[in-house]
């Protein structure tokens, strides 16, 4: 653990404080490697020699790279120098010591190191949505037909179903899924050496060059873009916005839940658990602890994905001049954020506490103001008998089976 | 023109104060009077004298409807009520009178008519950013082998030529083209009545409300979401999204044309035209003002697609408390701001005077560093003849003709 | 009335669409004469005349100067022409017309005449806030022993008072009031010429240039800043931080009004006006729009003034190429939104409809558990009889009386 | 060292990781016995006992409170939980051991102890804006004479000096130092109990609640506010603020060194240091990081700042329901980025590598043009001889004597 107030760690860049990061930017080395054994500019056995013993975050000391980080303005020449110094004293051959990250640039490891970890929490991401989604398809099914408010500006509007209600939720939540699925797909990998004309790689294995940027594609399970993105961060952006598309639907699931367990409302409570929802000094509280970390992530997140538009839109030359080293914190917060964030949902819908009782009570205390629209229309154009409430639903449950429907064909393993 | 201390005109929302709102606004109106044809609910005369006399903006009074729109907090109850005003005035029958906006709440016709909007000014954008990648495709292709530097925080790193560095815009633009299509092709009709369940007009059209739904999108030309989207705002971030993705991909341009026309560079200048890039003082000046004016949309813009987010992060309930009427004021702006951005860039690629003489100059400028990192991989790898910079570009060349290969089969009837 | 897809108004930088801001801008010029008056570069009767027929902002035509301002990047150099065509329409002697504008730069005038409209704005503001102030003062006082709810975290946390609960309100209130005045007795003009050296001024009036700023700041009641702040926006972002600031106390407000009135809560609800809070469809609706609004504002404004503050960051040169192009909208926008949020809050404040009957209600409703940390205090420390909530208030009344006695020394001919 | 993809440490607040936040956390908690025994509520004996063995941060495990933090919302009640058992494990008697953070809620301590981490930051901050204003000072009196051209859009504007442009980051340092003295000098302890209300505290020391929250600041040096701030942010965001400022300010700085050290203007470099500057490809890259990591800082401080106003404006009850929350991640990471930035900014200063001679090329170089200004104000308002550029720099000698005077009244003991 360090402090913010410690002179030597605070001028590090938090791009090598994190494990994640870093493993990712020893993969693209490594990755590396491989292409050009692919290319025949090392042989078999020297990758394999460099597989087994070159190439390890294990050794790797975050605390030097990020003190490192300041001098070249990210950790790569660090981390390459440590990567040589590894390999020589593992007793790689030296031909092999000088391929480590021959023809790249620093950008192309940070960028596809931060692409790579944001696959990772990308795709657990989605994981975190679609199993909240089962949970929401689950309750909007179960309470398909239970009576509540729907509530406009605050205040009762008409009768709904908390199935409907949830059905919300889930649709959104299914939206993100496939929004954060197109995004992963897209990855790009970034290859572009210095300037990105590829110029040393070309020089490393002529008229091959883009050929190697397809290969280092291939070796990541990345897509080849077709063209380096240096000074294009629509990537970035792209992450970063589906990002807080999640934080979003997130947000709204837990101003819900906010709301609707207050005590005067009382129709919903976040679950129970051991050491959940206490307080330093009330021992009676039952705080939805977990519904309020969601929304600090949905007041928090569009500010760092703007930060990545900044980034993107301030860029200039062939690398920019402080644009690009903005992004780093922005994106790895974001990820943490909105990965805890999409977690935390998913537990409160899986354990959410109904209570049909107060939501029809709610109903009925608002007496037949409810109605008033029905009234204002059927005396204009029909004479169907009043059924209170529960005859001016709409297409609500109509709704709610096109969401469920919806939400399997998604997830065709996911529970029934 | 009023002004901002002004005290009756600082009250209203911004909504109705824009012409082209107003008039989307009443489009939806229109269109759901025209649903209301097809659903047997008016008969054909009665849909054609409401189309010909009854719905207008000609007449209304922005004013009026701004001062209103305060207490309902949105101006569509007082439109409503001018709409049906007027139409009684022109002699419309009670019954037509009496339909208007029937079943529909204000929040469909808002959204909706913000997404009309949009659809006007993300196609004009899309027409604006083609636009803009001819003229760079013809400056990629022109300048292909025009030698220039590639310079990486700030500093000159490597040779490349200006027709590559013209393709990374063109790649961007390009980019930004598709996703502006793909979002268009996606903007989905708002219509969900009072509470998102489409209650009266189910009451209205018995087991035909979400038939009417996928006519009120037909009418407009929109999609049917297949759901109400009043509690999920991803349709309203993704239009604030890709805005502010095409304000990144304009602010990028610019800065490299404002680097680049610096005297010292001298590499590029701003087109010329009669009255532009005076000062109010200096009579030599010629400032880069387009440019300049562009720059100011890429810092502003994230701030107004983060504040789309916020808002949809913060819903609650089926109509949220202050957040849907945040999402306005950031979008409109975030519109006008980038429609404008667009257009400018589009004129200053159009017109963009290169020097391709100061490019070499700086080239040669930089010495021989500039390929110390060819020396140094040759010396390891390769005994290639020095020739110099124009021997040093990677596959410069061949990702120009791809870009712009590219773009021809974006827009087939683009110029050559 | 205009609209976003209007292509020529769409192009104009919204500096000169404003009439606060032109008279201000017509103002600063004014001034200036004035002081090259008192430098007897002007004689008297010359200022006169100019006072009298050369200057003024009836005859502008906003449209006009909108479209220029592109050329030139901002409106000043369209509306100096203008003064001096109309100046010399009105028979001004040529010397007065060419010392129009002599010796400043754009950027003089823009920024003085933003602080000058900033200043009507800051004091109107004050206003606003001393005068909801008064309300909270009198709400304070009137419910120092109205028991309720304190809720933390939603739910509820101990027992207080409403008038405690509105003291919050008066504090932050009071604050903001000390800190607008703080900022509007600092505003400083501007004025530096192109460059910020007053080589211009020093030439018309050798060694008497700083002193020519010091009697423009006289002229206009403005603070001698000491140096020009062409590159330095702290009073910029001062202004915005301020008016954030505001919006910030404003929002906190609006949020406790609108969850305490939400029905099942009871305990507040709006002034009831004509026309308000009415809905599209259901008639009963009763909504509190002020407060839907006001949050609608506090959502918005920290990215309106987050702008100005990357304006800040973001400049470069002795005047920037975007950044301070980027503060105008920004600055106009959050001066408008914030103005009006004051202006509603002080309307819900002093209309209030308090219902202490429902706060008991919620406090009873809640039980014993709601003296859980007295009993659990008491238990260890002193045997206090239980008298129920009103026995465990801490020093609520105490801390009321303090914040009303704080409140009426700002503002002691305030109401008692 | 541990990984965003680390699913433990994923779920912790980010309060509890950081060892300064995690020490002040303790601070609180000792000086609260401090003021337990100031009040008679422990014996001197009790007192010392704790401060010697019952509290230390030294044997906190911060993972394990972070895994609580997560079930409470915030990390006290774990560390009162660890804190409660140290203290019985050494021995210290029941009757202190129960007194820990009696009487407190966790608001205070979080609150109050981020309080005291800003305060070592900001204090911190304003050593290095004093020392890089003192490098400032140096600067401009060494160049005040100095000529250079005065840009603006990017375009020469008039001569300068580069004393007089250093003037303008000196007066804005200065400034920001005498801001940052004003904040910390009001920096408020937090104490308010559960509600605010002081009911915990007033039930052990009747009729003195008032008075332990004035011990409270006197014991750690801070400012009792008159009342609780719990749900008035002004505190945290007048922190942000002025933080932000910093940046700003530093931002600007930067982006000066940056355009002036392009080679092709080639004007200033920064120092030169072992390890700085280099790329992890190009031997001969001499990149300017420490501007370059300055830029970022001032491209996402605004967004930050802008993080704790939405908090603070989004705040509801006696203690909001995630708003609260929002603001220790973006406040500990302004602190952290803008600390090191102002470390940064103060090394580039001091060792800023000015070059006359490329400034008075790039004056020439301009021509004639240059002073066009002048001889249209001359031709018409006197005669002075055209002494060139040297001839036209207005008061920007006086300014920066001003300028340099201001610094050294607002720091006496410095450098002369």
């Amino acid at each position: 653990m360090s402090g913010l107030l410690e002179p030597g760690a605070a001028r590090g860049l938090g791009l090598a404080d994190d494990e994640a990061v870093l493993e990712a930017m020893v993969d693209v080395e490594s990755a590396w490697l491989r292409v050009q054994g692919r290319l025949g500019l090392l042989t078999p056995d020297e990758v394999a020699v460099a597989a087994r013993d070159g190439l390890g975050a294990d050794d790797l000391d975050a605390g030097w790279l990020a003190d490192w980080a300041e001098g070249a303005g990210n950790p790569v020449p660090a981390l390459v120098e440590v990567l040589r110094a590894g390999a020589r004293g593992n007793g790689v051959p030296d031909r092999v010591v000088t391929a480590i990250h021959r023809g790249l640039t620093s950008q192309d490891v940070v960028d596809t190191a931060l692409v790579l970890v944001s696959r990772q929490a990308l795709t657990r991401m989605g994981a975190s949505l679609t199993a909240a989604g089962d949970a929401a398809a689950r309750l909007a099914r179960e309470h398909r037909d239970t009576l509540m408010l729907a509530r406009t500006l605050t205040q009762p509007a008409l009768p709904t179903t908390f199935g409907y209600k949830v059905t919300g939720w889930l649709g959104a939540l299914d939206d993100a899924v496939v929004e954060l699925r197109g995004v992963v797909r897209a990855l790009p990998v970034q290859c572009g050496g210095a300037a990105g004309t590829l110029a040393a790689v070309e020089v490393l294995a002529p008229t091959r060059a883009t050929l190697a940027v397809a290969m280092l594609a291939e070796e990541l399970g990345l897509v080849d873009p077709g063209r380096p993105w240096h000074t294009d961060r629509g990537a970035m952006t792209r992450i970063g916005d589906v990002l807080v598309r999640c934080a979003d639907v997130l947000g709204k699931i837990a101003a819900d839940v906010l709301t609707l367990s207050r005590p005067e409302i009382g129709e919903l409570q976040e679950p129970a658990a051991a050491g959940r929802g206490g307080s330093s000094t009330l021992p009676q509280k039952r705080n939805p602890v977990l519904s309020v970390l969601v929304r600090s992530v949905a007041i928090e997140a569009p500010y760092l994905g703007a930060t990545l538009h900044a980034a993107a839109g301030l860029a200039v030359d062939e690398r920019p001049d402080g644009a690009w080293h903005a992004e780093w914190g922005a994106l790895l917060r974001l990820l943490r954020r909105v990965l805890v964030a999409g977690d935390q949902v998913r537990e409160v819908l899986d354990g959410l506490v109904v209570d049909p009782t107060a939501m029809a009570r709610n109903v009925w205390a608002t007496g037949p103001d409810l109605l008033a629209e029905r009234r204002h229309l059927t005396g204009a154009a029909s004479d169907t008998d009043d059924d209170g409430p529960l005859g001016y639903l709409g297409v609500a449950v109509e709704l709610v089976e096109r969401a469920v429907d919806r939400h399997r064909s998604l997830d065709p393993g996911g529970p029934a």
